[in-house]
C-alpha cells in the first residue's frame, strides 16, 4: 500500500482514494465517530464475523465474581451490521467529557480498532482512545497554546546502568535564564517512564493549566521506578520483549534510597530552583508508595507530596532500611512542615481501606494533609483528575 | 484487568498468571517467537476464525496488477491451528537480519497482533514489528551503549504557528561545552516529525554507529515537512484526527524557503557548530525532494546532502521561486563544492527512472556525487539502510 500511496501522492493525487478503495477494498471506515450530540459511533468492517462487541470505560462497569474477589470490569455493547454490512454501535446517550479507551471483541478475540491509529499501552495491553471535550477533559487535549517540550533523557545512576526518564520543560524554558520548580511524577506497578506522558496526558495537562494561568510553569520529571529495568519495554538492550506487570525490586527500597541521584542530575542539568519549597513529588499506586517513602526518607527535599491511590504499607518481605521506623520518619517529615501533603483516592479503589487507615494515622498525630476523594477505582481516569487537582496547588508562596 | 493485575502485583504476586488465565481466558500467546535458528513463529488465538493469514515484509513480494500499473505487494502466508487450537505459522526458512513488520488477516479483516505491543505507524496504518539481529540489523536494536536523548521540541516560525521537531542529542551532550555538527533528517509524504525516530530507528542507528566509532557524535534534527500541520497527528489542536497521506502545501516551496528558520532555532538553542562543513541535510522521498531543493536554494548552508529515494522534479502546479532556475542553482551549489552529494535508490523504486535522469544531469555537468543502489523499492528497509550508509560519511575533515 505504501507504494500506491506514494505514487498517488506524488503524481496521482486525485486518484488516491478511489485507487486505494478499488485495489484494496478499504473503503475507509470511520471509527470512532463523535457525533454532534456527543454520542459516539463505533464501526468495524469485519465481513465474516458472527459477533462483534465493544468494551471500554465509556460503558458502565459490571461486577464479576472470581475466586479472588468481586471486581468491577468494563461492560460490553454489541455491534450490529448496518446497511453497508459494517458493524456499528452508537452509545445510547451522550458521553460526558473524558478521555476514553476501548477495544473490540470479534468472535471472542480482542482487537484494536483498525480505523483508529491512536492507541495507548497500559502495561501489556493496547487500547484505542478518544476524547470527548469540555470541562476537565479540555485539559487532556492539545490546544492552541504554547507547548512545553518532552524529552527522553538518559541519566547516570549508582545502580550500574544509565536509566531513562521523561522530562517536560514548560513553554518558554529555552528563552532567558529563569529557573523553575520541579514536580517529580512517578508511575505505578507495570508502568515506566512513558506512563504519565502517554496514559496520563501530563504534557497536555501542564500545557493547558499553565496557559490558563492555573499552574505555575514547572519542570516535570517522570522517572522509571523499576530499578531492574533501564527504560520502558523496547527501549533497552533486552530488545522488543513483551512487557510484564511484575518486575523484581520495584518496592524493595532501592528506587527510594537512590532517588537523590535523580534530583542531583536534574538540578545539575536543568535550570531548577534547587530548594525544598520548589520541589514536589507525587505518584500513582506504586508511585504513590514511592512518593510517600521517598519524601519521609528525605524530609528536607520536598515541600509538596501527592499520594494518588497510593499503596501505603511495605511488603513484609522488603526489609529495606527505607521502610524502617515509619512513625518516626513521618514525625520528622511533618515536623519540617511540608506545605502540602495531598492524599487522593477513588471510593471504589481496592486500596481505599489502606488509605483510610493511613489517614487515621495522620489525623491521630495531627499531621495536616488535604484529602480528595473521587468516584471510581484504581484507574487512569482518576490519576489524570488527581494531576489536574494537584498541580495548581504547587509552588504557591 | 488492571485491578486484577494491580491486586496480584501488590498482594497476590504468585497468583497473577493463573488468576489472569482463569479469569480472562488469556493464556499468553507468544507471538512472534524468534526461534534459535532465526525462523519465526507467528501465533494468534482466534478460536472462531475460519482463515488466518500473516502478511509482512519478511515474505517475498507478489506482483499485483492494477489499473494504475503493476505493483509489488507483500505476500501472505496461511496459519493453521496447532494442537492447542491456536493459529500458527513458522517461516519456511530462517530470516535474514532485519527489522520486519507484519499484520494478520483474520477472515479478510486486517488486525495487529494482540500478543505484540510493539507497533509502528506508517501514515495511516499500524504494523507490528520484530527484529532479527545480526549484521546491519544490529544497528536497529537498542544495545548496552551510551544513549542519546530524544526530544519533542516546539519552535517558532514565520508561518503563524509554532511547529514541532524531534531532536536527537548524542550521549555526552549534557557534559562539558563541546559543540556538535548537525544532520537535518527529513521525512516523506504522509510522514511527520516522528517518522525517522520511529520507523527509521534513527536514535538507535546513531547511538550504535557513534558507540562503534563509525560516526562522529552529532545532533540530528527531524522536522515536520508538512507546513499545513504543526505536528504529528494527535499532537495538534486538530485533536485525535486520523492521519492522511496527502496534505496541502507539502511541496509548494514553503517548507524549503523557510528552512533557515529551523537552522536559526537549532543554532540558537543547541551547542552546534554553525558552519557549512558541520551541517548535513538528507531525506527520504518527499524529504529527499526537500533536501535537494533546500540545499540548492541555500548553497552556503550544507556541505553534505543525502537524497534517499528522492522525488526530484517539482509538480508543474507549484510555481514557487524555490523551484525556478533548477540548472542555475544546481551549478551554484556545486561551484561551492559540497563535500558529499549522496544519491541512493532501490532498483525497484518507482522513482528509479527519475533519479537516473537526475544522475545523468549530474554526470553531464561533471558534478561530483556518490551513488548507492540497493535492492527493493520505496520502503523503510531501504531508508534505514541509507541512513546507516550516509551517517558514517559525515563531517570528516
Amino acid at each position: 500500500m505504501k507504494k500506491t500511496i506514494l505514487m498517488a501522492a506524488v503524481s496521482l493525487t486525485a486518484m488516491l482514494a478511489s485507487a486505494q478503495q478499488a485495489l484494496w477494498n478499504t473503503a475507509p471506515t470511520v471509527s470512532p465517530e463523535i457525533n454532534s450530540d456527543n454520542t459516539v459511533t463505533f464501526r468495524l468492517n469485519a465481513p465474516k464475523a458472527s459477533e462483534v462487541k465493544v468494551t471500554g470505560d465509556f460503558l458502565p462497569t459490571v461486577k464479576i465474581d472470581t475466586p479472588y474477589g468481586v471486581f468491577d470490569a468494563p461492560g460490553y455493547a454489541t455491534l450490529t451490521r448496518n446497511a453497508n454490512g459494517v458493524w456499528e454501535y452508537t452509545t445510547a446517550a451522550p458521553l460526558a467529557p473524558e478521555l476514553y479507551s476501548y477495544t473490540f471483541m470479534v468472535d471472542s478475540m480482542k482487537i484494536n480498532d483498525p480505523s483508529n491509529v491512536f492507541l495507548l499501552r497500559d502495561i501489556t495491553s493496547l487500547s484505542n482512545i478518544f476524547i470527548i471535550g469540555g470541562d476537565r477533559a479540555d485539559l487532556y487535549g492539545v490546544h492552541d497554546v504554547p507547548h512545553g517540550n518532552l524529552s527522553k533523557v538518559w541519566y547516570p545512576t549508582s545502580l550500574g546502568t544509565d536509566r531513562r526518564m521523561t522530562v517536560y520543560t514548560p513553554a518558554g524554558y529555552e528563552k532567558g535564564d529563569r529557573r523553575y520548580p520541579v514536580l517529580y511524577l512517578l508511575h505505578g506497578m507495570g508502568g515506566d517512564e512513558n506512563a504519565w506522558s502517554e496514559l496520563g496526558r501530563a504534557a497536555q495537562i501542564l500545557d493547558n493549566l499553565i496557559a490558563r494561568g492555573e499552574a505555575d510553569p514547572m519542570i516535570v520529571v517522570m522517572t522509571n521506578g523499576n530499578v531492574s529495568q533501564q527504560a520502558a519495554p523496547g527501549e533497552t538492550s533486552e530488545g522488543l520483549v513483551q512487557p510484564v506487570a511484575q518486575r523484581p525490586r520495584t518496592m524493595d527500597g532501592t528506587f527510594e534510597s537512590t532517588f537523590p541521584e535523580v534530583i542531583k542530575y536534574v538540578d545539575s542539568n536543568y535550570r531548577t530552583i534547587p530548594e525544598k519549597d520548589a520541589r514536589a513529588i507525587a505518584g500513582l499506586s506504586m508511585g504513590g508508595f514511592h512518593s510517600l517513602h521517598i519524601s519521609k526518607q528525605f524530609p528536607d527535599l520536598f515541600d509538596y507530596v501527592g499520594l494518588f491511590s497510593a499503596k501505603i504499607t511495605p511488603d513484609g518481605n522488603a526489609p529495606s532500611e527505607v521502610y524502617a521506623d515509619f512513625s518516626g520518619k513521618l514525625a520528622t517529615q511533618f515536623a519540617a512542615k511540608p506545605k502540602l501533603y495531598w492524599v487522593a483516592i477513588g471510593e471504589k479503589d481496592f486500596l481505599y481501606d489502606e488509605n483510610k487507615k493511613f489517614r487515621e494515622v495522620l489525623d491521630s498525630n495531627g499531621y495536616p494533609y488535604v484529602y480528595y476523594e473521587s468516584p471510581d477505582g484504581h484507574i487512569w481516569k482518576n490519576w489524570r483528575i488527581y494531576l489536574t487537582e494537584f498541580v495548581p496547588q504547587l509552588f504557591k508562596k
